[in-house]
C-alpha cells in the first residue's frame, strides 16, 4: 500500500509516519519510484506499537527507539528481550539517590528478597517504586511494602498468564511485542478500573449520607 | 521561609516555583517587602501535589491547573469535588467517537451497569477504556469485560478503604488531597509492581528452560 493508505488504515498522520521513518522507528517500505514505496500489515502494526507507546504509556521518542531496538534484536534469549523491552519502559535508575530514597530501595530490595522474586539490580520499576514510597510518606501515607504484598500476589498470578500467553507465540519478534503491548496498555486498564472504582465507591457513601 | 528555603525543602527548584506563582498553581506568599515574600508549610506541601501530578501522573500544566481548582473550590459537597479532580486527571472524552470506540463504550457502560457502579456519563475513565479495549484487540489480545471483574473486585475492595480514608480527614482540602494523590500515586506503585512481577515471572520460566 502506498503511504497515504498506510495512514488511512494505522490511524497515524503522513507527517507523524515521515518523521518516525526519518528516525528509524519504522523501517523503510520497498521503494517502487523514486519517492514512493510500498508498505505492508508489519508496517501498519509498528505504527500502532508505537502509537501504544506513545498515547498510553507516555513514553518520549528516545525511550520508543530504545524498546523497539530490543524488540528487533534477536541476539538475545527471550527473558533477556523482555528484561531489555520492560526496563526501557522506565527511566534508567539515577546515578545519586537522596538517603530517603537510598533507604527504600533498601525496603524494596529486602522486600523483594523475601518473595523470591528475582529482579535485576538496575531495574527502574525498583527505583521507581522506592519514589513512590517515599512520596506516599512525605503525604503522611502510613505504607509498609507488607501492604503491597496482596497486590504483588494478583499481579504474580495475572503475570504467569501474561507470559505464558506471549511465550506461547511462534515467532520471537511477535511475543517480545505482545508482552511489551501487554505491559503498557494493561497497566492504563487496571488504572482506569481503579478510577472508576473509586468514583463508584465514592457516589456510594454519598448516597447513604443523604 | 524565603523562597531559597521554599525550594531547599521542597526539592523545587527557584525558577520553577516562580513559574507555578506566576502561573496560579501556588498562592502567593506574605509579602515582607517589595520583592520577597514568606512561604509557609502549605506552600511546601502544594509544591509536592504540584510535582506529584506532573512527575508521576504525567499531566500536563493545563491539567494541574484544572485539578488544583477543583480542590481548592470548596462551594462542592464531597463526592463531586472528588469527582472533579478524578475527571480533570484525565483527557475530556471526544466528541466524536469511532464506531469501533463507540461499541467498546457500549460495551463498558453496560458493564458498568451490570457491577452496579454509579459513574458519571462524562467520566474521562470510561472513554480511557474504551479505547483501551480497542488497542488490545488491534494487537489480538482476546479481551472480554468479563475477564477484568476480578481486577475491578480487588479495585473496589481497595477504594473502600482509600476513600474512608480520605473522607475521615477532618479538612475539606486534605481530604480531596488526599484522594488526588492516592489515586496518581497508587497507580503507578501498581504499574511498577506488575512490571516487578513480570520481571520475577519470566526469570523463573527462563530458569526452568535451561
Amino acid at each position: 500500500m502506498k503511504v497515504s493508505e498506510l495512514s488511512r488504515t494505522s490511524g497515524v498522520s503522513v507527517a507523524s509516519i515521515k518523521y518516525y521513518l526519518r528516525e528509524g522507528l519504522l523501517h523503510a517500505g520497498t521503494a517502487t519510484a523514486s519517492n514512493q514505496a510500498d508498505y505492508d500489515g508489519e508496517h501498519v502494526r509498528r505504527l500502532r506499537l508505537i502509537r501504544a507507546l506513545i498515547d498510553i504509556g507516555g513514553l518520549p521518542i528516545a525511550s520508543v527507539r530504545g524498546v523497539l531496538a530490543a524488540v528487533d534484536d534477536d541476539s538475545t534469549v527471550m527473558h533477556d528481550a523482555f528484561g531489555a523491552v520492560m526496563h526501557g519502559l522506565g527511566d534508567p535508575p539515577p546515578s545519586d539517590l537522596s538517603p530517603e530514597i537510598a533507604a527504600a530501595l533498601t525496603e524494596v530490595r529486602r522486600w523483594l528478597r523475601r518473595r523470591g522474586w528475582k529482579i535485576q539490580s538496575n531495574a527502574p520499576a525498583s527505583y521507581a517504586l522506592a519514589e513512590l514510597i517515599v512520596t506516599l510518606r512525605q503525604f503522611d501515607f502510613p505504607i509498609a511494602l507488607g501492604d503491597l504484598d496482596a497486590a504483588a500476589d494478583a499481579a504474580e498470578g495475572t503475570a504467569e498468564f501474561e507470559v505464558a500467553f506471549a511465550f506461547a507465540k511462534t515467532d520471537r519478534t511477535a511475543a517480545v511485542e505482545t508482552m511489551l503491548v501487554g505491559t503498557v496498555v494493561y497497566e492504563r486498564v487496571l488504572a482506569e478500573i481503579r478510577r472508576l472504582a473509586l468514583e463508584a465507591v465514592s457516589a456510594k457513601i454519598q448516597a447513604k449520607k443523604r
